[in-house]
């Protein structure tokens, strides 16, 4: 591990030893809310005996609403939209609820609204002491747990740009991530280290304790000390609701990782819809399962402090984990992919909870195993789909009375179509792809049969700003004036939009997005390839895996002539070397030569089909 | 009756009566849905023998989602905020679901989602054949009815601006209302014709019978043929979110009313707000109990909408009727002042809904009798407040968990505070008043002490954009960059809001909110009168109502001598003449003089504490 790069301008870790004196709990008005609802499995009083008090957990100051707007430069009637402003609601409303429990590991933690508003008041001005300026941004280590939720808000309260970067990449890719990005400053969680050995980057790391002797918890000590108390009033809340949020960087169609760049304003909008659309309220759990370096959680860091709701994070999938909250902690939500609710459903144990659960699905459509095992267990799958230059769900399967008519099997269909716009999504399409002589501005739109094939293209607030520094890019994206998912589907005539076929490329193994063209680019590089192409096929476990047709050099040929096993065992270790295990290939078939169409272009769907016959 | 004045532009009424053949009804894969949920006790399908085919209720043209966002003109990734994007997700979602029902007049009609946006479509259609253009005010005197409803859509789809005039207003009044709007066209209710003889607005007048000889059904019909079947694509949608939406006059805190503009932004967020904060869903079915004309419903007109949720208008405070539907329409949801919920607690015959029923409650605290009998009857009642210049509820009261175990006195006690800031509603203060010698612009916030009063000041998107035509008072309305609410207030150490006095000078009757200043005005061009002072005082029915001290002329004192009954009785008859029934003073006291300040204001304080002894 390498030594704590404490970031610029910052004190020395022996200065924040010194325990300040906390100011003193005049909040005596809560203490009434002592006896805090009792279905809350988790509570944040400070007499709890597994309260571990940090630096960063002392007393919260008087919770002031205000958040630096400042009234002499802006109209009164005309805020700009800020996903921060819920967590000051949170903390005035509910400041003794449970905001967010950490609980399976060595040392839990856990925050009601007051303390858990104060540690991000405390992270934003520790981010300011360190340097980082408005427009910054701020990259993050770190699988789900506090401080990666504390981010979210805390990283955009001093108006930088949070950017998530997925923990399952390899040291190069989240090397050129943080080139890319330009991150001035690098959360980092302890388990994660060697995935940026050597990089210049300052670092804090978080050994997710909540303990005094925690590096990420003195930098908010740090943070607190620098405040002077001047408490939310002293940050200026950012005054452009387009300025950049969160900056994504997605493996998406191509073999560079992307970056996607949001707004706060489409934060906001996306948050409020998936708490108005998953009915997420002040009674609600949420589990985190979903990583929350996913297109920042699909804005539900925000959507659950919008609903005054308690988090729950888990660091890893662990199915008795999410088993032990779903039946003793009253998790009433939890979003995933196919995979994971695949996972739950067959966790022994696995019964109907006792309360209400709602489960988000995204990443795959549903299939009706898994929709009929959910239900038989109390568990009500909602359907979404999104992107992360969407903010996540920008699409959602809305149910119909008639359905309840319907076998499973016929219901599962339906329920398995991406649906229509989402809350606050506006315009959803399926449109032409681009002919050849045709002007590709002009967005033609499939006819609603639910036979042709089209592209999704999407206008709206929940649409990304750019691709981060790459104008050319951004261009392509919205040719024609709409976002081009690039996913192909067709459009029902009841205006329902179904996914036919992800995308030519991408390969979603355990709701990973795998860029089929990274993986062939990194193939390509062992000596002995001559071609390859990549196309996912179904696994019965991550729902897909990437399959490899190769074709050999002729050179290397006679070498594995009758040896084809070992030369895919060969080339499998070569890619574990280069890939993010989920972009690994599962086979390796060594083919005589690719099909291919007469312009040269490799026929993907023959390759699917092979595939799909073994 | 005047004769119904045909708009600029339009047609005579004789053309529109040939029935232009209708649209093949080509959505066959909704027929599926008309066994639509047994919950619903109306059903919008054509074959309900109380449908009655209009005109305007021809079959729909396939609802295209698109509300004419043109991708050459406006980013991709910034939508303008517009209620309107609401219905057409609705009639795209859930084309066959009851979108309103008008059940309790002699032509009772019901449109579903699909047929409604028809409609609304129409309409926006026929203003603009009538000649509306971009921010011109379309005024409506109606009570709650379909064509109100329609108009807050169908309006801003021409992208003008609504006027809503109240209907218990006198002629001089919406005289004065007309001409300071500059209201290009009127829709009127053929209840109202007498509130506008002699007018020069243009007006087109409904009978609520939704029949084919109505004249408002054959302006909509005429607006379809307008649009030459160019559908939602056809009209340009409002590309400035802070554009004008609704003009609402306010009789607020001085004597002429104000018009209160507000914007597309805000109507969005604040029916998001509504909706959520209700929890109003596609299974609720809200009751029209709140005037629509009050502050354009609260937002709730676009509230029910973005929630897909059944709006059931009723012309009248009918406690018969809303019990009719509390206990068989399976209503979920109404607004109403306290006044109404104790006519609805009191009406022999109620008792527990069989569904789950909100009330949400503003205009004035709920007593605890009244929040207690509401809760013996299963009805959960929700405090907001708001104002007209904060699109209606701009703080609610939120429950506590530990109000659970207090008695309903105390609980009542902490429900009737005004609470915190809304969703979306941002910032709420409690401000010292402006004090003499002291810069104006400076706010200073009164401490948490629940006893020390001072102003409610707020800003955010749901607060008004100005008052139209008058930047003097606007210019006040906004010193020290925040809106001052005129209402007075403490604030308790939880940071809860509870207004003392609602302001020095408005009186709460029946809802209505009556000027003092306004009555006092009135009532000072009675010739025998010197001086008056209007003050609010209790009353068993209307919450409160006026009551005047005089004092007399001295040349007309002797006339009175031993007759104040007499005199009290004249000056009663002189107010019916000149002001709304809810305005008219309930008691005249004659005094040889009233009580003032060392500077001569008249010390309205004492005047309270006189009535409320009396």
């Amino acid at each position: 591990m390498p030594a704590t790069v404490v970031a610029k301008g910052a004190s020395t870790s022996e200065e924040s030893t010194q325990a300040r004196p906390g100011r003193t709990w005049c909040r005596h008005h809560y203490k009434t809310s002592s006896s805090y609802s009792p279905r809350f499995a988790f509570h944040a009083m400070n007499t709890n005996p597994h309260f571990v008090p940090t630096p960063a957990s002392i007393p919260p100051s008087d919770v002031v609403y205000r958040l630096g707007y400042d009234p002499q430069l802006g109209p009164a009637n005309h805020h700009p939209l800020n996903p921060v402003a819920f967590l000051l609601r949170a903390a005035q409303i509910y400041p003794d609820k449970l905001a967010i429990a950490h609980p399976n590991v060595p040392r839990p933690v856990h925050y009601s609204y007051a303390t858990w508003a104060q540690r991000i008041q405390n992270l934003a001005y520790a981010l300011i002491r360190a340097g980082i300026k408005p427009g910054d941004r701020v990259a993050v280590i770190a699988p789900n747990s506090p401080m990666i939720a504390e981010a979210h808000h805390g990283i955009l309260a001093a108006r930088a740009i949070i950017t998530p970067v997925n923990t399952r990449l390899k040291p190069l890719e989240v090397a050129y991530i943080l080139e890319h990005s330009g991150a001035s400053l690098l959360l980092i969680d302890h388990e994660y280290t060697q995935l940026v050995e050597g990089t210049k980057v300052p670092m804090i790391v978080s050994h997710d304790t909540g303990g005094v002797d925690d590096p990420y918890e003195e930098f908010l000590s740090l943070g607190r000390q620098f405040s002077s108390e001047k408490g939310w009033e002293g940050l200026d809340a950012e005054r452009d609701e387009d300025a950049g949020a969160v900056l994504c960087y997605t493996s998406g169609t191509t073999g560079r990782p992307k970056g996607v760049l949001t707004t706060y304003r489409g934060s906001y909008l996306g948050a409020v819809a998936n708490a108005y659309e998953a009915r997420i309220t002040k009674d609600s759990t949420y589990l985190w399962v979903l990583p929350m370096f996913h297109a920042a959680g699909w804005t539900f860091p925000w959507a659950n402090v919008f609903a005054f709701a308690t988090q729950i994070t888990l660091r890893t999938v662990n199915y008795s984990h999410i088993w032990q909250h779903l039946l003793h902690s009253n998790v009433t939500h939890y979003c995933g992919a196919p995979t994971v609710q695949i996972g739950i459903v067959n966790e022994p144990g696995a019964k109907q909870p006792p309360q209400p659960v709602t489960a988000i699905i995204a990443g795959a459509a549903p299939t009706p195993h898994v929709i009929g095992e959910l239900e038989k267990i109390g568990i009500n799958p909602v359907h979404v789909y999104g992107l992360t230059c969407t903010y996540g769900p920008f699409t959602r399967n809305y149910d119909q009375p008639f359905w309840k008519s319907l076998s499973l099997q016929d219901r599962s269909k339906l329920i398995a179509r991406q649906g229509h716009a989402f809350a606050t999504a506006d315009e959803v399409r399926v449109v032409h792809q681009p002919q050849e002589g045709k002007d590709p501005n002009v967005l033609v739109d499939v006819p609603r049969d639910g036979k042709t094939i089209g592209e999704i293209v999407t206008r709206g607030n929940i649409v990304m700003k750019e691709y981060f520094r790459d104008p050319e890019a951004t261009r392509v994206a919205f040719q024609g004036g709409y976002f081009r998912s690039g996913d192909l589907a067709v459009m029902y005539p009841d205006g329902t939009v179904a996914i036919m076929d992800r995308s030519k490329d991408i390969i979603i193994s355990g709701g990973e997005n795998a860029s089929s063209l990274a993986i062939e680019q990194e193939l390509a590089t062992h000596p002995h390839v001559l071609e390859v192409s990549v196309v996912a096929r179904q696994h019965h476990k991550w729902g897909e895996r990437p399959m490899a047709f190769v074709t050999l050099h002729p050179q290397h040929q006679s070498r594995w002539a009758g040896k084809h096993p070992e030369f895919a065992t060969d080339l499998k270790r070569h890619a574990r070397e280069r890939l993010p295990g989920f972009a690994c290939p599962e086979w390796v078939k060594v083919v005589p030569e690719l099909p291919k169409t007469s312009t040269g272009k490799i026929l993907k769907t023959d390759l699917r089909k092979i595939a799909a016959k073994l």
